[in-house]
């Protein structure tokens, strides 16, 4: 399959939500995903920088997507260099050594019924 | 009326909710759906590619959109060559012989009250 | 303020809920619209055309849109030359004699909870 | 980090909810959002243009955004020259002197559990 999308994605909306649900498994926890498409017959490695409202960005966070697969990737679970506090504004940028697909989605479960939202990422430049 | 749209999508989300609220009829199951117009004047031949986060991908599916109608497509629904299993993150991509434009659209309805989500395709190059 | 937008819009996905809760408003009604934001020093006049799964094309619907406003326009409202059924899979296509933008939002009251999607819609050639 | 964007958007829908649930912190508001990317090393000065159904535009609405930095802008809090009423049908348009992204969200809380919708908005040229 030939190379799909860009090496650069950004998100301007970030927020994990800081509650959940009683009894939620880890399907039904708040989250926010950045879902990575890696259409190459090579890993995808890529780097994320995270931009805050009133201090200074952190990063970069790296992962790697291997060839042809996908990674749905939680902001909660990001921990290295420092994890993403929760209830807290921020935005990210994605840069990749290949062309990816970034989707972005939020999970809300802090009431008893979940609520969803979607968008395709912003594709930068290359 | 002119084509409208691209040869080739992707969607880097994917994720059929493995419940549904109790007595849903199909309107309100828990689903995912790439919704696909075909503004041709004939018939759209599609093959869809699943990715997964950790296995081979699966397909091509393929499927028909008929000249100036829309599809719009579960991916519960897919069963050859093999179903997608529920509660398994993964990504899709679209290729067709003519111009189509897809959209990505989940109802989630593991809960009482219904989710829904919804976002432009990813258009790849052509 | 100059010209903004496309001339030529599509929205793959498309289905009014056909019942909405118990005492709702107009605002909570379960209703589909298209917001379309005429930046123009002048009037936009569009023709939409509804695209199904499995019957011909209806249209044209004729709406304008006076110049630097912005309208939201329920499907669920047009009646000119036939109303769009509810419970139904559609599709719609937009053609502006000037540049206008055009984003599909979903508000779904089919229980008591709302429920709602929204994207920007596919920018068609030109 | 090179510069990421447009100096142009739009986001033809706008609905600020009328009502809130019971005891919502400010977190829970019934709100509708532009996050804003700024990843340039210098402010983003960026002037809002609100465009209403039957009324002139208002505005314009003067903010910054620091280097570096995101701001998840609430239409709510909008004061200067005018605040944007809310069940009211609105669009808005941003100008910004530096590239950045902007992204729509919505947060509707006018009943027991939140329903939110979020997608990237309308890069006009430039």
């Amino acid at each position: 399959m030939e190379p799909i999308g860009k090496r650069r994605w950004a998100i301007a909306e970030g927020y994990i939500p800081p509650e959940s649900m009683a009894g939620a498994d880890r399907a039904l926890l708040s989250h926010e995903a950045a879902c990575i498409l890696n259409a190459n017959e090579r890993e995808a490695r890529i780097e994320i920088t995270i931009l805050f409202a009133d201090r200074e960005p952190a990063g970069p966070y790296r992962i790697t997507v291997p060839a042809q697969r996908t990674l749905h990737l939680r902001f909660n679970d990001l921990t290295d260099p420092a994890s993403i506090p929760a209830g807290t504004d921020y935005a990210s940028v994605f840069e990749s050594d290949v062309p990816v697909v970034v989707q972005h989605t939020r999970l809300d479960s802090r009431q008893a019924e979940n609520a969803l939202m979607t968008t395709i990422a912003w594709p930068a430049a290359d």
